[in-house]
């Protein structure tokens, strides 16, 4: 059973007071679809790209999702929040936290950014911060110890953990990960305990504007990939549908595209399923922690727009990767799942094809790979990794992140027929950015890259010019 | 008592081996004095000049100390291990660290510390870690938590806290700090339980060669300053009074330098009481921690080369320096101490003062002070802070710390009277250096800085060149 009823109950109670708020109105059937409309704004960030540790060239891992609500961070190796400080980030709007996994370099970050955002800013809703059992012992622990009170309250619901995931060197390894729920710190709310449903996947967040959906992936402990979907918006009101019933448009309009049937008061009723077009499908993103086997995505990932993977080693060093728990950029093998079933396992690339996906980043890079530069022979860089990758899924789809490097997803098209696939619709393009504060700009590698993309570094002011500048997205194969 | 049973057992040892060693050689009586020779090297490095958290100007508090031996870190704020890989500082030579107090910027970067020091070298000792109490369960719960396994032993040396040194506020949360000795994480060796004598000072380290004191500080939590002693140096073997006495020099010659009576051949003794002139006397370096009231360093640290001493709002703000339990650059009132007696109060410069300190550096800055710089007016810089405490100290006693200024603690002088004190013999030198690797010297304030004070940035070559170029410390006060 999945512990999320504040939400559900929170879900329940906006969709009762939507019911009674109108007595004019008739409301959708079951089978039609409530849309909300979509958060303009999605935007990847990422402030971390190295494996292992935090160096000068690259921050550990971290990673932000910008909506218009807030930002999510998914990750927060050490020195996070300087890298956050040096981008164009707004530490204030960071609402979430998502924790993939409890290794240090994806985590050691956290205590000491609740103490650098609470020094900034005044919450009044509480931070919300998810991740695996252990994750809370370990916020409590650091913010105990150091006898640190923030100036807003945080809450962390923890993913009960299959026994699957558990390595036999680390169930060896008897260690207290649950800590005393009669004692928060003075800032805590009591969380949640999150477990997985019967097709293993963890349901963190649903709400009608989005939901948060959380798989297990093969690694030395517990990891979580995320699936990060955005609601349907609605489609299209066609208006000389409406013409042909001698309609004139009006205010409840917005009503009809939002799903609702409306009753005019001529007593005549207007069915969106005559006048609205196919409903907008909402924007899908993975961002996933480390693995070397990331199978159990497929269960959610399918047709995502973008998909962050790591790519640790290069795949001539599959070996020494899938010995760390790691993933290299491009690999299939026959393998056994975390369940002892035979699949075929595939990496990174591999499984952006298998899931139709848009754009695939790699990222978690150890740091023998530097960032693309003039200062570096190509063999040095990233470079590598990212042919390797775009072997299997074409030279325009597959992208390396580097620090600082930001990437707007643009809103789906509407499917132009009914029953059509969003995935037929392809020249999906994903601009870049640089989100380096200008202070820190000077020699950054970001900076170069995404001006040799867009051709210059503003912003692109006319439609020809967007068009001509963005990084075209391949059609996905069929 | 202090439980320091270890190290005693050790330095018992290597006495009992050298008295049983040579049995011709008469020793030392108690009143003589046993010398080591001095460690050669003695370079502070700072890695974080910073207060309350690490930004992309300043790092957040570390303090390297290197000496032949390896290199002593203080203090390891997040981003520390960052700091280290931009710095020429070896971090497989770092091999004791002390960690002041238990907010965050000054430890929350130690446990990725321990990941990288552990990827990159194999210790054969034990890294061994100093702290107040509460430090070994924030290690060992980080270390468990993220499933590290180190690839070198550690053991973590606790401070017990006097109860004058807790605030009200943080009596009344309670919180659990220690761990339970039965379960060691698997690298972590069993560490002591230091206990401060009758006057307050913590011993955390003595041998033969070097010593270090702890001193409780008055701060928002326990906090305390290090004092690093260096044994004294044999003094000059004066070959003209050998010489009177009818005796050629030997290779004994080395033991009466050390202290030792050596009788000859002949049976003529050699006392060197009558030979020898006055032992040289070790460098003292004073690494302290936050605090708005270090009155207790007094105890231990008079004529110290080197006072580091947290500096981090102007004089203007004392009340609000006074608030969050920091210090200003000079300033004086009538205060209680930690023991409810009144006494006058001192900060920074004025400790500085009264404790004869050679050289006075500040450091822990708020990040509102801009490193000094052609960028920034000068009233937006450390400036302001350099000059408040240089109005009590005088113009050439005191700097301001940048990240990865390193500043080398020359020997001192053999006194040339018998009797007279090591701080009658002024000019001692403080050579100014970059720590930073080229690679990131660039646009390096501290490196501009270093040009400054030196006229060039390569190794000064004659002694000419020296004494023209480094920076000369004015007479302390009689």
């Amino acid at each position: 059973m999945i512990k999320l009823r504040r939400w559900n109950a929170l879900k329940e109670i906006s969709l009762l007071k939507l019911r009674f708020q109108s007595n004019r109105r008739t409301f959708c059937s079951k089978r039609r679809q409530l849309f909300a409309m979509s958060s303009s704004t999605m935007e990847l960030t990422f402030l971390g790209t190295g494996s292992a540790y935090p160096s000068p060239s690259r921050g550990a891992s971290c990673v932000i999702l910008k909506m218009d609500d807030g930002s999510w961070m998914f990750d927060c190796g050490e020195g996070s929040q300087i890298q956050l400080q040096k981008s164009k980030v707004r530490a204030g709007k960071v609402n979430k936290i998502f924790i993939s996994h409890l290794h240090g370099d994806h985590m050691f970050g956290l205590p000491g950014l609740l103490c650098t955002i609470s020094g900034n800013n005044q919450r009044s809703e509480p931070l919300e911060i998810f991740g695996p059992v252990g994750l809370r012992r370990f916020i409590r622990t650091s913010l105990e110890l150091s006898r640190t009170m923030l100036g807003f309250s945080y809450i962390v619901h923890e993913m009960k953990v299959l026994p699957c995931q558990i390595p036999p060197d680390v169930q060896k390894w008897k260690i207290e990960d649950s800590c005393n729920e009669q004692r928060l710190h003075p800032n805590e709310r009591k969380g949640c305990l999150i477990e997985a449903d019967s097709d293993n996947v963890w349901t963190l967040l649903s709400n009608d504007k989005i939901s948060v959906k959380a798989v297990h992936l093969k690694h030395r402990i517990p990891s979580f990939g995320f699936c990060i979907q955005e609601a349907a918006s609605p489609g299209k009101l066609d208006l000389s549908k409406l013409s042909l019933q001698g309609v004139k448009p009006g205010p409840w309009c917005k009503e009809v595209k939002e799903g609702r049937i409306v009753t005019l008061p001529d007593g005549r009723t207007i069915d969106p399923a005559d006048v609205v077009g196919p409903p907008k499908p909402g924007r899908k993103v993975i961002i996933m922690g480390d693995t070397c086997n990331s199978s159990e995505i497929y269960t959610v990932g399918m047709d995502a727009d973008v998909l962050v993977h790591e790519a640790t080693l290069q795949n001539s060093l599959k070996d020494m990767a899938l010995e760390k728990g790691h993933s290299t950029p491009a690999f299939r093998l026959l393998a056994h799942s975390t369940f002892s079933t035979l699949i075929l396992l595939g990496m990174a690339a591999e499984v952006g094809k298998d899931l139709r996906i848009r754009l695939l980043v790699l990222t978690h890079f150890s740091q023998r790979y530097m960032p693309v530069s003039d200062e570096y022979e190509e063999e040095e860089t990233v470079s590598i990794l990212v042919k390797e990758a775009q072997e299997i899924m074409g030279p325009n789809r597959v992208l390396a992140a580097e620090d600082f490097l930001s990437i707007t997803i643009p809103l789906r098209p509407a499917p132009q027929t009914e029953g059509s696939e969003v995935n037929e619709h392809n020249l999906a393009v994903f601009k870049q950015s640089s989100a380096l504060k200008e202070d820190h700009a000077e020699n950054s590698q970001v900076k170069k890259k995404v001006l040799k993309h867009n051709g210059e570094e503003n912003e692109l002011t006319s439609t020809e010019e967007v068009k001509a500048k963005r990084l075209k997205v391949e059609e996905p194969p069929s």
